[in-house]
């Protein structure tokens, strides 16, 4: 089934294309709907597709020669990954993932590469995209250098925090805690360790809610960047 | 002083531009020589040029709040660092020192970003580039996530050994301990004790010289990728 106009235009680097170029998307690629754990793509494969998340949530999961497994990222819409491979022709880096029930744009990636060459307009609004990939992975390599893993949590729980400056709120953590803690780069129990750690500045948590009832405290000890654009 | 045309050719992004847009970007830029320990750009600030590292070693640290430092990256030439704050007009994310004596172009990142609007061939080549950093990032962080200090800096050793079929090698480390352990995401006692994990795999060390002795194996015990691009 074809996407449609509307759905491709809510790609960012497609938000200012011109209707002949999204028309021409249009006739060639895919919009398929998939199950939870569906597998999306595997590490070490070339990428034939260009992948955009319209709908649901899926994770990008590292994984060791032994079989260890990390995870990334977690992707929420709309989002395309993983561009960079696309774009290099080279293997992915990461496998993906469907988290839950989830609508993807499929674009088939030569043709993709062909549209670049030629599309000015295309090819800057990639170059924003890509570029803001790689400051995300930037802060978490950050993050994973300089921050324990409360410190991170900590980050993480400010940054789902829609109001720049409320003294306290009440979020849902967006995804289960085992996927919240490969994310953050540490294991399940150090997880439960850092939720404890957290509680001594003000956080409260009951299930997927968690209750920040001092968010001057909890920035004061988790030091998030304040030049943070990661901020939902 | 202009950094004159065959400098210029030398950066990858500008290997295949024409000749009139080599001219101009050589009229706005700047070739400075800096010494060792010197500040090349502070992280929260707003980019104001491109830097290219055209000869020496540049080091690119991240800072948390309470001064707390790590090494995200140490560059070799020819390299442009970073890219994606200049394109997205957004913040360092990390801060730039010289590790010894070096050589810079200095592109003024106004122009630059003008550039890439209308010239399609330098767009793209920018894109590649950006995607390029991306892939050195997402490694970074599967690093980070998924292996020891140890399998860590037995990657590392391995991606300096030239020949890819060699049993054995001896390598020089191209920047000293304290830097090399930033770069691993670990302290200096650390990675002194990866060292000391590694000789039981073949690996020798005398002050900066290495010797691999029996590759095959290290390998077994690193276990680094297979598609890596990084090597040398």
């Amino acid at each position: 089934m074809r996407p449609g106009i509307s759905t491709l235009r809510s790609i960012p680097f497609l938000e200012r294309a011109p209707a002949r170029l999204l028309n021409e998307i249009d006739t060639i690629s895919n919009l398929v709907d998939v199950h939870a754990g569906e597998e999306l793509c595997r590490q070490g494969e070339p990428p034939t597709v260009l992948h955009v998340l319209i709908d649901g949530q899926v994770s990008l999961c590292a994984e060791a020669p032994d079989g260890t497994a990390a995870v990334v990222e977690v992707l929420r819409p709309v989002t395309a990954f993983v561009l960079a491979a696309v774009l290099t022709e080279l293997p992915y880096l990461m496998g993906a993932k469907a988290v839950e029930s989830s609508r993807l744009v499929l674009i088939p990636a030569p043709q993709l590469r062909a549209m670049i060459r030629t599309e000015q307009p295309l090819t800057l609004a990639m170059l924003g995209t890509v570029a803001r990939d790689f400051r995300g992975m930037v802060r978490q390599v950050r993050d994973l250098k300089l921050r324990t893993a409360a410190q991170r949590l900590g980050c993480y729980l400010l940054a789902q925090v829609p109001s720049e400056d409320a003294a306290t709120a009440r979020i849902r953590l967006p995804f289960e805690k085992g996927l919240l803690a490969g994310r953050l780069g540490c294991r399940q129990d150090s997880l439960s360790r850092a939720f404890a750690t957290l509680r001594g500045v003000g956080v409260e948590t009951h299930g997927a809610t968690v209750v920040l009832h001092d968010i001057p405290r909890l920035r004061l000890f988790a030091m998030p960047d304040e030049w943070d654009e990661s901020r939902k």
